[in-house]
């Protein structure tokens, strides 16, 4: 997109997919003075969808650049979102299930933070913002403070930037809200959820399943703080 | 290629780039007793000829699997091998000189391991073989023990595996070893050179530029070794 050589706003690397959460973030990362390059991946996710919600946010917000990574992690398998198996639906996710479900995709974050930090090198940025969040969510591993820490850690040791002396920071400011905190938070900076997605199995208009668990903890987060859910709203759904 | 579900051995993902080091360690993972799935990566740079070499080496040895994983690192640049700028040619790597070659890729080995990680999950493999090397290499961060140590700590938190309590381990076998002692190590072990690629800066049929880094380290580790280089006598070169 545009080109930002002559911003005084410092750059930033914002994963941005296209959903609640990173959206949120990519507000948050404005309204903090960066100037936001937005990373998004076509990983052979079945909710592919998110992908024109993620650039349609890039350009009603004008960010300074979006790219869109290309690999195809059909290629290993091993999850229900890049592979055949079954997306679990209406899961009661009040009861504590310690397993880690068939919708993780194995390295997932790890594979996104790598390309972030690849970019962040390039462009000169030293901050990187993902939208991970540890409450309201599915228990995966790569979504934890702990491996967030050990990420930026390591992305010390990685790059150029850290053998000079300028490394880069990893920001995950929705890690321990709950998801009505996070929705509240998005309000107040004028995002509009009407064009975010959340569902990992939505029909091929993007229209959400509504009984996935990441549309049940969506659902949880308005009910939650008590506003409806404009993507519902859109599509004609009971919120 | 073949499935190796009944296969007696251990699963290990080894990155096989094509080149004279990957090779190696592909083929000590091998003596230590490991089904080797060997993941190669087209990301845009202009040795891509390395990638028939790495296609042809699985396919010589028998691998048990070996996938290409696709990715364009141009949409970022920021690298000689990813970009049109120029291979730093005949550099007298004897003066030490402690900055960053444009060569340097933003993160690559990063992003590399990660890939790795995501299929030794799915695979149930609990062993990464990767061959850096920090003696005979030109000065990328991605290449020191401290990287490596601090990856294979940030896995352990990333992946279902770790979590569960069956953590993956990084191998970097040559990363205290001199060009010259990985290249006896390799005819030990019956490794090919001929068919092994390190230049950065091939022509189209994969002649060796003799001049780029890569190939100055090269050359420096077969005089050393006292051993002519089988890829230069390949090709009718002066060895």
């Amino acid at each position: 997109m545009s080109n930002e050589i002559s911003s005084p706003f410092p750059p930033a690397v914002v994963l941005l997919s296209g959903g609640l959460d990173s959206t949120t973030v990519m507000a948050l990362a404005r309204e903090q003075g960066f100037a936001v390059n937005a990373l998004s991946f076509d990983y052979g996710q079945r909710h592919r969808h998110e992908l024109d919600l993620a650039r349609e946010i890039a350009r009603t917000h004008g960010l300074a650049r979006h790219v869109v990574v290309n690999f195809d992690l059909r290629a290993f398998g091993g999850s229900a979102l890049t592979s055949s198996m079954e997306v679990p639906k209406d899961r009661n996710l009040d009861v504590p299930d310690h397993r880690i479900p068939v919708t993780y995709v194995p390295a997932r974050n790890t594979i996104f933070l790598s390309f972030a930090l690849g970019w962040a090198e390039v462009l000169g940025a030293r901050d990187i913002f993902i939208g991970v969040n540890a409450l309201d969510y599915s228990g995966y591993p790569d979504c934890r403070p702990e491996f967030l820490h050990s990420f930026e850690a390591m992305a010390r040791l990685a790059t150029r930037s850290g053998v000079e002396g300028t490394p880069v920071t990893l920001h995950a400011p929705l890690v321990q809200m709950t998801k009505a905190e996070i929705i509240r938070e998005g309000i107040r900076l004028g995002v509009d959820y009407a064009f975010t997605t959340s569902c990992y199995d939505p029909d091929g208009e993007g229209r959400p399943c509504a009984r996935c668990d990441a549309c049940l903890l969506r659902a949880k987060g308005f009910r939650e703080a008590g506003v409806p859910d404009p993507l519902y709203l859109r599509f004609g759904m009971k919120p």
